[in-house]
């Protein structure tokens, strides 16, 4: 990605983009939760054209059609997170901040040994709810205790 | 503003901007309307700071605070709009049409000589209603159309 697309990237990102992890209890994990780190764009369906074109530009993710007429753009495999992000970083205005937590998020979590580191990274993603204004999010990182707790997971 | 800004500047447009023209009646002008363009950018209140820098980077228009919490940058005077448009349109992807179309009812705006030409002007500010899915937009142009024909300003 040349520097005029990178730089147009960041201004849509920040426009109408979202970089986020979402965390879901899933006992198949080792630590009773599933890690989903995400960056999305969203149109209306309308905009179909344009995203498949954007989607080319950025050369990652999938294009996911939602029921209530809502197009989404989604990164959320790992490299490629990391590899749009460092692009788009220089020119990101709005959410630079959410951009940086999410490298750091992703360094943490390869590092991830035990119980405890788990529960850093749940903080870390905690940090999103201020970031992005989402009231909505509960503070993840406290249902991850108690089941690490409860599982005695957690080295006291 | 150089190539980098005004291709963050088209994305951020793209993501989140609106690019449109308002027709009030207002029987102070010649016509019976006034024309508003305006190109406006959206943000939380909480990115105040941000939406100033993006002003400085623009260096155009003015900042206005809705009561909902939402803090519009507008670009309402012609000449910003038109040095503006003519920086960014290169790099537009999805509101490359509406740009466009601005222009040519800017274009068009200072030729006006007779209702005629005018009603012509209000069917071009019609197409931003298809171009936008506004679907609250009434037909202006129905409504220019008689007050012109009231006020005996289109030639038969």
């Amino acid at each position: 990605m040349n520097k005029i697309n990178a730089a147009y990237c960041a201004g849509f990102l920040d426009g109408d983009g979202s970089i986020y992890v979402q965390m879901k209890q899933n006992t198949t994990y080792r630590f009773g939760f599933q890690i989903s780190p995400q960056i999305v764009f969203f149109q209306s369906q309308k905009e179909r054209l344009f995203m498949e074109k954007l989607w080319r530009l950025i050369n990652k993710g999938y294009i996911r059609e939602r029921k209530d007429g809502i197009i989404e753009l989604i990164i959320g495999d790992e490299k490629s997170i990391r590899n749009f992000l460092k692009a788009v970083l220089p020119y990101l205005k709005v959410k630079r901040k959410q951009a940086k937590l999410m490298l750091k998020i992703l360094n943490q979590r390869k590092k991830i040994k035990n119980g405890s580191d788990f529960l850093r990274v749940a903080r870390l993603i905690d940090e999103f709810r201020d970031l992005n204004y989402s009231k909505k999010r509960k503070q993840t990182s406290q249902e991850v205790k108690k089941v690490l707790e409860r599982e005695r997971l957690l080295t006291p």
